[in-house]
């Protein structure tokens, strides 16, 4: 049956894969079993069933003119288009452009949690056209989708990923249609249908509507659609690999000593890392020693907990946390996140809902980052490895914040409020108080 | 008692005028009378009362040599330090580094109100740091009351500009003090409260905020204090001015033909035609003819409302439109606007407020830009102005949105709803009866 499904699916494109032009990527080759397939909207080995992801004809020349190259390209993610699974005119498509967001030097949160001056770096997607890391990977699968022929663009999605495909989808010329549980925030709600395309509300939670969304694509009524994180997750996983190849780039083209990424599905831990292996084989960056450090909320730590436990498996959880978009309870790449934090000497680390909101407002009242609670997290959890001395204040820490507390507004409601109310007097202005 | 008034806010400086390093700025000069005075944190002239600006030692050389150095700066507003009141060093300093936002070339939205392919664009700042152009003005605040020896950043605000001054206050390592009317809306008040300094709600509307706010500067209680809009508004002004710079150099150091500007007190359209014209004598573009449309709601269409009239004064009018950014009913530089509307050929006009929510969504569908209410008025009024044939559809135009939809969800909320609920199956699909 599944593989029925996966030869369905490949026969829904209406290009044969033969004049597919996606750039360097040469095939899909398995994560598991190493099988390699052709360029196509699968996503699961025929084999094994393992995910499948991009193999590429990376550049060989000399690394001096590729970064030569790179740095006089365009200012989003398009200047690294031969790394990518992009054809090499990409950025002159209709396409929302995201990245070469900014990294910041947090000089007053190194301070503030006892990192070395200079030491600390916030990486900011919140800068992001629809003010997520989501924009970078949509516009990977926007690009597969143009070279398959689809017409639809879709997902399932709680919250970011709805407006960043609605958006990207509006602005490139497909139709969209995303899915969303019934009973999603009226806020998100309205992000994701300002953009105009079909927004389908599904009576179930969001695992139901991944399980309908898997059903819809092996049905006719699913023809000419490409699911951004279904049969073209292979490519949307790559826009990952962006943040990797930014990070490097804004230090002078070096590897930081330590980053702090959050999981939801873990993909985009696995897939910065591969961003780092691939510039290392580059020759764009020197070979040295890393170490990755994965961040979830304790109400949603099935990584952490097997990280702690010692385990290889993750036993699946029901989350219950704020930190909404990071709510995957059987995260997919958890098992490839373990290697990668054991690998390079990381650690995966959890703080509790209240540390979520005290490292969400930390960060803004030091740098004026205003982050949604997955930025809340990673924070909250490099300040806990810097206490319990796993991440060494004396090197360089790069801290991923994914999105912007603009979404995630109810999360420091309650304790960011007016310090007082007053008539509109300097007596009563004095009378107030204030620690002036 | 105004004069005294002056000369007690310019003592309150702790830094001599004479060692004050705001680069280029020579001083200050009034408006009206051309009376010129010292950098200093004053905002009106001592003889006239007229509007002070900041008057330059503009650089004289080869201008290759400047736009190639410009060209070589970082990716924010500090390419254009030696034009602006900020020291050489500005970059160095913790800052938000705004600006530099996307130039989109909007051919989706061209086609939808008849303009010609390649002719519309949209200056997005929604991707500024606190996702609004007064990350740009506050910016240029901030660098003022550095240099003065200010420790507390303020401002009135009903909204974008205290989230503004509160991040960059955070980030640059002052003290803040922001200033709310009592009923502002929840979510600004947490986007405000969020970066930590003192957010005080004052019981009265916006004018008794402001009045109240005059009364502190004059005041012992308000000492070292900057008021980005009120004693530093002269510097904060020259924010808007790297909105012209950067449309210019964003469309290869060419003026656009027309742009649509939106109009609250009137300072930013004001700016960015100075900018044009300080780019025009320092050889970094051709001078040619450009023309300059006002943009206003209609709830709150003071200059507007003079422009049709024929009028050189506006008549104030009390605010009533979903444009809050807008909702300035006697905009002190409306005059100006005028001026500077008739003097170019352009226009002023506006649309109402169900006019303004179509074009957020046009906006949104055709581009995928989810602009704030302001961003609405201006690409509502740019369809009004090619369908009325004073904008030329077969020119270059400009449009500027200045902020971010996720600020005014409300404005778009009750027609951006899913469109349709379902049970999880294909059948259910089926029947929904979507446009697939």
């Amino acid at each position: 049956m599944r593989r029925k499904g996966l030869a369905s699916m490949a026969a829904q494109t209406a290009v044969p894969t033969s004049t597919v032009d996606l750039g360097p990527a040469s095939g899909l080759s398995c994560r598991e079993c190493g099988e390699v397939f052709p360029l196509g909207p699968i996503f699961a080995c025929e084999l094994c069933f393992g995910p499948l992801e991009v193999a590429y004809d990376l550049p060989t020349g000399d690394p001096e003119a590729l970064r030569k190259q790179i740095e006089a390209g365009p200012a989003n993610i398009w200047r690294y288009a031969p790394l990518l699974p992009v054809p090499a005119d990409v950025a002159e498509k209709p396409n929302l452009n995201p990245g070469w967001t900014k990294l910041i030097q947090a000089d007053n949160l190194a301070a503030a949690i006892g990192v070395e001056p200079g030491k600390l770096f916030v990486k900011d997607d919140s800068g992001n056209p629809t003010h997520s890391f989501k924009d970078r990977v949509v516009a990977q699968a926007l690009e597969a989708a143009r070279a398959f022929g689809f017409t639809t663009l879709s997902c399932s999605s709680t919250g970011n990923l709805a407006g960043a495909v609605g958006a990207a989808a509006a602005r490139a010329g497909f139709r969209s249609c995303v899915f969303i549980p019934h009973d999603l925030e009226q806020g998100k709600v309205v992000m994701a249908g300002v953009y105009g395309g079909d927004l389908v509300a599904i009576e179930g939670n969001y695992d139901d509507v991944n399980r309908f969304c898997s059903e819809l694509i092996g049905d006719p009524l699913g023809e000419g659609w490409g699911f951004v994180n279904v049969n073209l997750r292979p490519y949307y996983g790559e826009g990952s690999k962006t943040l990797a190849y930014e990070i490097c780039e804004q230090l002078g083209w070096v590897i930081p000593d330590q980053l702090v990424i959050p999981i939801a599905s873990g993909s985009q831990l696995t897939k910065i890392d591969k961003g780092l292996q691939e510039l290392i084989k580059l020759g764009l960056v020197e070979d040295k020693p890393y170490k990755i450090f994965g961040a979830q909320a304790e109400g949603c730590s099935p990584v952490s907990a097997a990280f702690k436990a010692g385990h290889d498996v993750v036993r699946p959880q029901k989350p219950n946390t704020i930190a909404k978009s990071l709510a995957i309870g059987n995260p997919a790449d958890g098992p490839y996140v373990l290697d990668i934090a054991r690998r390079t000497g990381g650690a995966v680390e959890d703080v509790d809902d209240e540390q979520v909101v005290d490292a969400i407002k930390l960060l803004a009242q030091t740098e004026g980052v205003f982050a949604e609670t997955a930025g809340g997290v990673t924070v909250g959890v490099t300040k806990k490895l810097v206490e319990a001395g796993l991440i060494d204040p004396s090197l360089t820490t790069v801290v991923l914040n994914t999105g912007d507390g603009l979404k995630t507004l109810d999360a420091v409601a309650e304790t960011s409020q007016a310090t007082a109310t007053i008539r509109p007097s300097l007596d009563a202005f004095r009378d107030a108080g204030l620690a002036l």
